[in-house]
């Protein structure tokens, strides 16, 4: 500090030039800043990674057993495959402008000229968090009846560019349908707020895996001879609980994390500004899942009479969905209004799913496509126009119909779920096809009805029996 | 920073006026004391948070296993309840001032006027993962035998006005009992040094909890027919551990992030602020859990002959439980102190627990109700002068008794004591009893000996048999 | 704001001074980063203590079942001995500057002095979770036939002094060898870097497990009497996963923490600053253990034919542990580089071990042993100047041989080697030859062959049957 002071001192002086002390102030002012925002964006982005152990540890508890070491695979693979693709390409697709058309980013590949005035190393880490939640989300719902090559094709090609694609036109400045052009022609003049990701990420994973588990069909058993419903139960609810709440806790990283900086008066002078839009954005998120936990759970206790832990966990879980793509600029009540309508879009998509005879060992597509486009539709409803310009300052404002923004930004909200129901079962159905045609998606009937572990991994995940205990008696 | 200069050197140039160079140049510095408080004060508050998982795990691993699903659903529920009373109204009655007379709040209520001066929505999930703490103690004291509609009853009256008003009194500026009144007529001039809340949590907590599992008595067996002590085992000790883990990750966020605020020097042009305390907070509370854990294990080991890992995991949440109260304003040689009392204090109250016949599964009432006095009388005795004025800069400085103090300190310190005690008591206890009354506390003895999980929950935790892997001979 | 205003306009006014003014707006500076850099090191210090969870749940997943309690009451032992001999000397070994010599602190013992103007609360809380991981490692080599009395005699040995001295050398700014001495005689006039300690924590964890795990021999039965390898199965693949997990999170405390501060601009009046380097180093990490995790699975598919999830688990660990010298002066291209040869070293490790009969149950010795010396050396060869320049800016600029930086870093960097191992058998391999001399280092055969859990600590890690449920048919 004792040069600060020299310094500045020097250009504060009888001799100083204004511009001068000026730069050097602002200059520090501008380190305070870089500090504070890449330290806030930096622990997101780890909150945010974190919850691919969520994903893990949910999808180990929700299937049987023999299938836990199978399906964490596919989820600890999920990251490390987007930790490079995302690195080589993803990235530059997402964010590196100008890109081709507002379509496909052009720049920045293998980080080439990150750090930019734009992009920051922290920006890269936060993002190809959300990668590996999108690829997460849809090996829940092909799990326990999936070859291990057709997971390495699928998450590569969704972390590396289908993904991208997607997240380039919503979120990246000069995306097509991003909601900070300033004049968008192609959306009735407005543009798509989908503050973290119900559509981008959420949606995108689960039509992904809905297609995914629509093409190879139902695991063996799961519909009896005369077609009802056979519950495959998940093996340990301790897991699914563990998974639950550490992507609760990750959650606070995707959803408030998304601001990007945390920084900036709203009103200057006063007590208002980026972190206060950043807290409220925690809790419209714990609202909202608090909310669909506790409808989920006792809808569910009305229609079975059970109090069933794993409800309230999926019904949590799509609270969050839900409000992912509002979070940042709806009012604290409207979150509770988009939680108790997620229980309910959730309960119907089970319902639906059951009846229609589609079998998702996760109900990923049910709740992350589900209640993802509902929280598409809900920020369309309830965004509120104060928010909107203090969150998208440079936009034409559009916000919540019943708010008395008009409907704009609502059509423009079915429009972004038409698109990416159409671009991913475009690039993803493809791809499934054609690796179900071919032989690659499905394990053998042999394999799927013996242990999967044991025959694909040559392990099981728990070894009760030690080799030197099993001489002994007395215990177990 | 382009923009920042050019609008800075006109202000500092020859026709400035010093009034607005100086009004720009600390807007500018108050916005980065915002953004770095907000960011310091939200992670602390998702570490706070993320502690539920460790109560979750922890009573799931502490219990048989057929009870698991049961009281995992408890530990999830406290949090989604608490998230919408305390939005409701718990808030308000803990902080909205000015209050009714120093006993309860009334503004803010479903966060109404919120950001203001005083408090942001990060203060809001910041004193909600408090609440959520107070209720998921109680849970554990009561765990294997309550009923489900008993929990849904007491959570709500816990987290939305019990944990609340005594949130008020000692913590809100204008609480009755609270350190930053100037002059306490009530409390010999003083005023309670709870910082992080031995008293205000986890006494509350373990109080609620005492009376809940003293009015519905001891699980069937936990005392054969000659009225010995039978140990009913838990079941899991990975899950203690992880949940213990856990914990002591969270409680980061419970102790040094009490200080809602980083920034601050306490000593202008030095090194010294705000972030030493935090961080000599996070010291002292290391080193009381580390003292307390060594010295319970070794005690134990001394009493038992066996060396546990779970005598090492309560004995470092009860060295947590009483450095609480006292960690931001006691020297780290006195924390080793707090810790090795807290282990004696443990070990004394789970030997007079088993004595008098109460049965506490998790050990609750006894650590968290009895370390935590424990740590109210320590801070009375230890708290230094000098940090006491730097925490508590208006207040008239009371400190600890052997630090040359006085009494008063600790006169008030043991009215705090009776205070919560008479007041848990009086409206949990009251609670609790009507509940057994009418029959809404206690499970039934059939349901009890039959695996809970099975008969309220509908499955178990553990489901090792699967479908179609029965079939087959050879593993498992 | 208010005052500040009011105070500054008085400053800036035509009766100020313009050193009161400049002392008066740097004092605010200094207030802004104190605080940013110590919520980004007290979190980087949580995120870095919470790997011990990391380790607990790895070891306990990597072990046989009965031996879960033991391992796992070592984890949590290490941490908290370390956080009493940490704080009453190892700190003071580490950093107590000026040193003797350069060999040894000796100053600051129970943190008397601190803060200072070097260090803060944070920076010991900060290495307090080093000196536990050093621990952590030694005691996975050393797992399932160790006596207790053993650990916690070498626990608090490498934590109070033999790690402590290795952390003054490389890393205080007087130690003898390290990177920050303007002009290293000893080192061929470079000076080593080690940024978050590839040797410094990973080599002495791994050389001190390699010597215990050697003096003590295999566990009985590991290999057959013929001398063939007999592997002795992990007992629950989730924990690893959730461990590994866990060490992942954790490992962005470890790396990019080492900073120790965010703030400072590399380039004044742009974007790039310590920030980016912090964000770099996460990006190079994540992308060091993503292309070891995937080399790994891939490696031993090709060796083995099975696809295993635990090979992800340790080729990440491995890629971690390499890049953890270089992490913060090497390009995200050679991070790859790093991870896929860590992989290869790792499995040649791992193999050996098996050729000369060595038996280490969590591959510790080769992951943090092996792994870490290719990181060392693998930082002498890819070391960038211009990084070099920014995290190290007062040395003399040796970079790696392969950027053209010349061959004095790696001369440097082999004698770290050497002089790690060296160290770390003179006082581990001795205190644990003499342990096992006087029959204190392994548990009997019998025990052995016993359930060591059971025999130690009382009990088993599960509890299957609980004692109204084995009356019980049908369910487990």
């Amino acid at each position: 500090m004792g040069t600060c002071s020299a310094d500045l001192a020097a250009l504060l002086g009888p001799n100083a030039t204004a511009i001068a002390a000026a730069d050097y102030i602002c200059n520090k002012f501008s380190d305070a800043s870089f500090a504070v925002d890449n330290t806030y964006l930096l622990f997101s982005a780890y909150l945010n990674f974190f919850m691919q152990l969520g994903f893990a540890m949910l999808c180990a508890g929700s299937v049987r057993s023999k299938n836990a070491i199978s399906v964490m695979l596919t989820n600890v693979l999920d990251a490390a495959i987007a930790g490079l693709f995302y690195y080589l390409f993803g990235f530059a697709f997402a964010f590196g402008s100008p890109s081709n058309g507002g379509f496909i980013g052009r720049h920045n590949f293998g980080l080439e000229s990150i750090p930019s005035s734009s992009f920051d190393y922290s920006n890269f880490l936060y993002h190809w968090a959300f990668a590996v939640s999108a690829a997460g989300i849809a090996s829940g719902s092909m799990a326990e009846r999936t070859q291990f090559v057709a997971y390495l094709i699928y998450s590569s090609f969704l972390t590396g560019f289908v993904y991208p694609v997607v997240s380039h036109w919503f979120w990246a400045t000069d995306g097509w349908a991003t909601a900070f052009r300033v004049d968008n022609g192609f959306l009735f003049g407005s543009g798509v707020i989908d503050f973290a990701g119900s559509g981008v990420v959420h949606m995108v994973g689960g039509v992904a895996g809905l297609w995914g588990a629509l093409i190879e069909g139902p695991r063996i058993g799961r519909f009896d001879s005369s077609g009802r419903s056979v519950a495959l139960r998940d093996h340990n609810a301790t897991l699914v609980v563990l998974g639950t709440f550490i992507l609760w806790f990750g959650w606070y990283g995707f959803n408030p994390g998304s601001f990007n900086k945390i920084s900036g008066f709203y009103t200057s002078g006063n007590h208002y500004g980026q972190w206060s839009a950043v807290g409220r954005t925690a809790v419209t998120t714990t609202l909202a899942g608090c909310t669909s936990a506790l409808t989920t759970l006792f809808g569910k206790w009305i229609l079975t009479s059970h109090w069933d832990v794993t409800d309230f966990c999926s019904g949590l879980l799509g609270g969050f969905a839900a409000i992912t793509a509002g979070c940042s600029v709806v009012e604290p009540w409207a979150a509770i209004i988009c939680g108790f309508v997620a229980a309910l879009v959730l309960i119907s998509c089970n319902k639906l799913a059951e009846k229609v005879k589609y079998d998702d060992p996760l109900g990923a597509a049910q709740l992350h496509g589900g209640c993802g486009a509902w929280g598409v539709i809900f920020t369309a409803l309830f965004a509120s126009e104060k928010y909107v310009r203090e969150v998208y300052p440079s936009r034409p404002v559009r916000y919540g119909l019943f708010m008395g923004g008009g409907g704009r930004l609502l059509a423009a909200h079915i429009i972004q779920i038409l698109v990416i129901v159409g671009w991913v079962s475009a690039t993803m159905g493809t791809l499934f096809y054609f690796l179900h045609k071919f032989g690659h998606l499905r394990v053998s009937a042999d394999d799927e009805m013996a242990d999967m572990d044991l025959t694909r991994q040559g392990r099981l995940a728990y070894v009760d029996h030690d080799e030197d205990e099993s001489q002994k008696q007395g215990f177990k």
